[in-house]
């Protein structure tokens, strides 16, 4: 199986039980999370070989978010301790057309004080086949946008495919630079891109007609680029969403069915477990097409990291926790939760 | 900002956890509420001054509820010591097809206990815009009447605008008296009745075509109502409903869109919540439009009251908790349930 | 009222709270359950005399597991105590297209180890009216279902009534027999067979064309069956199904209209929770009919039964636990969920 | 085994977890328990036929009470169902210097509502060996005390043995009568009384010089009266009392060891578990002296007796949850706590 | 009754259920609490009007803190809303030998960023009867030294009386400035100081024989300091220690019987409990005594505010949570824990 | 460091919260230990390398289990994946007189159904240091006893140093050997004997006098043992426990101070806590003595050994979960209890 290498910040969630509103709550449930470990959890679960590079303070709270990472099959050798804070963020669970609520607490985090040098990326991706990162990392510090960026640098100079997630949160950014200033250089060295058709507009400066326009302009722009990756979702409410995707490979665009989710049971990390299905498909399924239909093999990738998405919605926590035939099922169209004895 | 007093008994209420019927149940979750004190509570949220009046016992139970009330933002300061019980009820929440049920454990509570001249209105009604009552009191005992009789005397001589929740329960009206002999006297001190074409009937004698005529009935025998309103609902089971709201404004009967809730987080007090969301809308959306287009205002009023009652629905506990601006966001139609930030 | 006796294997049920997935979990809900105990809890509600045949290991876990049967009414006094082990299953509750899974513990359990001779059948049966037996118990042992064998003859020797539950789960039938070896024999004293087309087919080696053929096929190969039962059931998802039931009486084909479930609260036992209301419409129902209208009776206990079956899904735990009043009240179309006072 | 039938209240009583103060609370653990029930319970695990005669609320309260006393091994069948209220009490557990406290809220309970006439006592003591009151139920209004008398004036015409747990609350006697007035002549009729020197005092106005005194003064007003016995309780606090116990049988005064009791896990029905041992000791250690040593019998009892008690303080909820050799193993000062494996 | 006002930051504390360490939970109780926040909730319990002066985060975290104090009786209306961060801190509990520990994650608090002029003081404190700062907040940032000078001397200026809890914490003290350079200043307007021989010395440079010492050196250095209040703890283990009090009060030093607490409920806030208690007896207890006998009146508040904090370790929370009449009965010796009906 | 290899069952622990009996619990808390494991685990918390040989079901709940092992460090590569059970365990938490009880559902399991072959032990052991097995072992089944045997044989070839915890279990060897026809095989090729004169007299047939005699016939026997350990329990309670060691060295009997335990937050492990202990004392502490003090460091490590067994007892789990820094902390007598902040 392939070694995927993760990089980015990992926060504690808390979360009020029952649906209360945070301004109700006694208590809260804990569990760890972070886009880009999400996608390595979901991975490892998968079979691969998964490791998963960010920052954490060397006191208990630190030590308990690694602890977690390595409950998942993570290997941690690669985290570094010191600073101060463990990122952390407050989710208040919606429900009908109550939406979920977020409150960051990740200011000053030891990961966000990360700074060129401090990993030694040579080492880290020796032996990775796939290195992933999301557009939150650059999006905190500059030291953090620096050494995201040796890391994809040094990812495709040891030819490991790269993977991105490429989008836009207005609440970050406060360090003094733009977006359009630094996911750029990033994307430079990315073969699969997650991104919208607004988002990719908004970071390139593109005015595209449609998703697949969008994809043309990417992939003249960034060479490097080979997939373009989106899904697509109805919110009928914060318990009920449809789910599909499309995948640009450069020639065509490929659509999945919509799966339905009703209800909601865990919102976040619904993106990274697509992410996460998405990597292992085009990596594994290429495998098994003796007959080298890449674009079956493509739209078969696309099928499963839509369905694992929406499984990820049934789940507790940040993380996708499921097998690879639990996601097929799925994709098969297996959704009608007929008990398994 | 105006300031609201709310007069009714308050309860606690203890629910067994995660869909346990009462006679499963280990164990209780408890809250505080009352239907006029869930209006003063939601109001405090919306930016009014809020008091409620009421009557515990001076025991540990007593204390815990005005406490309750205290970190909702009521001015407890009204409130009397006394009696030996508080009021309880026993909620078994339904689920699908199966309905929540209540067992109510009030009788001879501290506040059903009341007696004329307890309560010095005069005090308490000074410098407030707006009094609250419902169907409830006068049917707990002779002296609840009699004191609500007072209070919205009380509140007429003073100038303060009168709301009334005009509803009727089989299971109360235990000492003497119908409702027939006691409810017509405190609406003839109301300018907003709350109540339904079936209710109106029942209580008034009328014999009304449909809601517009009785509320014209309602108009003419009671001349200080100024408004009627009434919601209705569409109950697919326990867990689903729609909901939308009329308002008789003595020109014209008003309309809301309607709201989906599905699922039903907690169903309890969403009728109190569309009152506070109504008398909010009727004294700050006035003031809003500058060109006097009363009716405008009205319809904003009666879609913010619904949009309240809708997102109450989703909220655990008796009273509504959620900010102005959560409301017109729900009722301007962002119902998608999309996670903020 | 009648007597009803049961017999079968009580397992414990352990289940993860809040959806949680058994790879996450950190603690366990416990209920104590079987498909035929299920039963007689059922009928225990609706107000029979109950008692439950089973065998439980002497300490602490097999008291407890007697103990919940006491509580839900069951006459425990035919239970043995002796062997080792107390059958356990693990229940993963699923939600929208994540079906929950049951990770059975069940071999070597006390009840497993069961031989003929250890249960005096005479004594247990003498004053029943019902016995009940399901398709599970032959499949455990030779012992168990020699002993299941001993019941039934006894039963019928006694004038007993007799239902089965008749249907094949692949992961049993490990001890050197086939259920076509054993299940004709137990059906030659059944009166009520509670099975489906393909089951029926499966294990008596018919090749129906459709249920009503599967009936016929059945009567003439063993005349002691009276009725055939089956449920139908869509599943839009793990959280939503829709439920309905078809009865053959040997003459006709009765139906029931489709009742929505949505969500499913606990899914384990609805089966059972419909056996238990047929017995109840069956045995009650036909007493109520002055003038003699049996099919209408058992039209109306099929819909019982469905309406039974349709609430149990609501209501945790493996039993269902509601009265005749709150099934008639869903038989008759109450299913709005409308809150009672 | 001999059958014993209790009378008396029987209350929910509901408890802050985790040392909450009622003040701080949000949430209740429920269960069931009244001093002359938790008698008949504790009777029950030590094998005796057991019967319970109380009144409940017909509803779900009422009914949830019920079964948790037929749960616990009690015959339920004597209970009457009628009235409106289950008496209720909220438990706040103490800690070292803090006491528990407990708020009642049992006024106007349905069992307090009894009247002569209501209860079959011929029918519900045909078979009794052994039938135990509590100075608590003729506290509560004259109905309670009448109906009180009528069963042990009919316990004694039958042959039937009685005890009595004769104490004193000055929060109750409100119905205009003092205890004075009653107690006297229910002791009349009872073989075995609870008590201590100081209520002895007050009760029938002695004026005794010690224990012993006191108990032979009781003995000539009462010549029925064949025991008398007594705890002692040591309080170092709430977490940590020392219990002995004392029984004079007319001849001399017996004595236990001290049993040490820290930390306390629940301080509530010790007393009744005292009883229920020594009810337990009287008539079965008899059976097992051959040679007729009743003194030291009733020794052993004794000892048992307050074994009882001291292991009850271990066990949360009202009534003793334990087996004939549990409390052996600790009289016989098997208290070093070893695992048991 | 006076007026207290209290001044400091304010947290959430977030400590794992039943023993578990960080390194091992999954879900964390919460809490809201502050050394000074303490003392005023505690003297709102004991009958004060109580305000207290903080700054939140304008955002859901920041409101629920405030919530909690306006349900603890504190007029809330002086706090600011502002900043970005709450502060927090995780607790582990401890038990027997095993210490409880805390790990803080305050730092870039709302409250730690607040500056001179934000707080108008005047407004504040006008009315106020007694000011209460701590030696936390100096530690915490220029801007908050230079508040709490401010607070102080408008304090003297209004003839408020001004007590300090005067303690060092070596984690603190980040900015630049040692205590050595700040509290001086602030003690010049101190009334009653809370602290020990070795802080003192610490703190002032003395190099005092022994607390008596201390207290003279101090005073004459700061004429403004009438009492200086010290508590002894022996720390026997996590879960049981004893404690006692002294004050000098400029002639004489009172001492306090010893105090045992065993078990230990929750050790947060013991201190300000006893700052709480030796605030209301040094205000409350002058009143009493008509013939001046002001030791007399100083022995009693000590004791009454040794008790006060003796009882603090046995309910949950940071803040005591009792009235007045549960101290004086603690302080009068009542500890037996004996139920209180 | 070193590295550590365990082997042995790893159970499922299921244990009613807050000390229901488990003939009342409604859940369990769940956690996964193993006498072997937990000195894996401890070791792994110390900083060793640290890896477990187990063999757990291939369903949900074996990959459960090996997921928590994951999490607290170990290397689960070895682990086998087969046969049906997962051994399981659960726990009636005592206090006071009342001791906790253990019901076993262990028969079956996986690892009870190991043979020999199954265990590559020449790559298993390759690169550790140390080794270590338990006396539950050999007495599950003749397969585990070979296999144990297969681990220590191969130990001794490869120069692993190897340890054994010799105790015995009367419910256990119930595959017909008995554990003097087994133990001492395994015994020969062990260099630290964890045992007490009792067992050691019943399992090698000594008739010792005192400890250091068994110790030393267990030499002259088995000249491989270098060190025989054991630790000294005084049993005040279930809640409170003394605790000391010793250990034989060869030449003199080591003695450590004793450490109070009050109260007990989780008994079970404190054994494997201390074995845990001994080995990184005895491999960590002759390091650190440039004067090969070998007898200073064995008393160095012996107290760090019963010091980290104390501290186990405060700790929820069946592993110690602490720091090296902690257990010295403990070691060198800071048993106070002040909060670390």
């Amino acid at each position: 199986m392939p070694k995927i290498v993760t990089f980015g910040e990992v926060m504690m969630r808390l979360t009020p039980p029952n649906f209360a509103r945070l301004s109700q709550t006694t208590s809260f449930n804990m569990t760890i999370g972070g886009g880009e470990a999400n996608v390595a959890m979901s991975l490892a679960d998968f079979g691969f070989e998964a490791a998963h590079v960010t920052r954490f303070p060397d006191h208990a709270l630190g030590h308990r978010a690694a602890r977690f990472l390595r409950e998942r099959g993570l290997d941690i050798s690669p985290i570094l301790f010191g600073g101060s804070r463990l990122g952390t963020y407050f989710l208040e669970e919606g429900a009908s057309m109550r939406a979920s609520q977020i409150v960051y607490d990740r200011q000053h985090s030891a990961f966000s004080e990360l700074q060129p040098g401090m990993i030694d990326w040579e080492t880290v991706l020796k032996d990775a086949d796939w290195f992933h990162w999301a557009g939150i990392t650059p999006a905190l510090s500059q030291g953090c946008a620096d050494v995201c960026l040796e890391a994809v640098q040094t990812a495709k100079r040891l030819g490991v495919k790269v993977s991105g997630d490429v989008f836009y949160r207005t609440n970050l950014w406060q360090y003094g630079k733009t977006p359009q200033e630094i996911i750029p250089e990033l994307t430079h060295h990315t073969d699969l891109v997650n991104s919208s058709k607004g988002v990719l507009d908004l970071l390139f400066g593109f005015t595209s007609t449609d998703f697949t326009d969008a994809c043309q302009q990417l992939q003249s722009a960034f060479p490097s680029v080979k997939w373009v990756a989106d899904t697509e979702r109805t919110q009928h409410s914060a318990s009920h969403n449809d789910l599909s995707a499309t995948l640009w490979n450069g020639e065509t665009l490929l659509k999945t069915p919509t799966f339905t989710i009703d209800p909601i049971i865990d919102r976040i990390g619904g993106g990274d477990a697509f992410v996460a299905g998405l990597i292992y498909g085009l990596t594994q399924f290429n495998d098994r097409s003796a007959d080298g239909a890449a674009f079956r093999a493509e739209q078969e990738a696309l099928t499963f990291a839509v369905a694992a998405s929406a499984l990820k919605h049934t789940i507790p926590g940040d993380a996708n926790d499921c097998s690879v035939a639990e996601v097929e099922a799925i994709a098969s169209g297996q959704t009608s939760g007929r008990i398994k004895r």
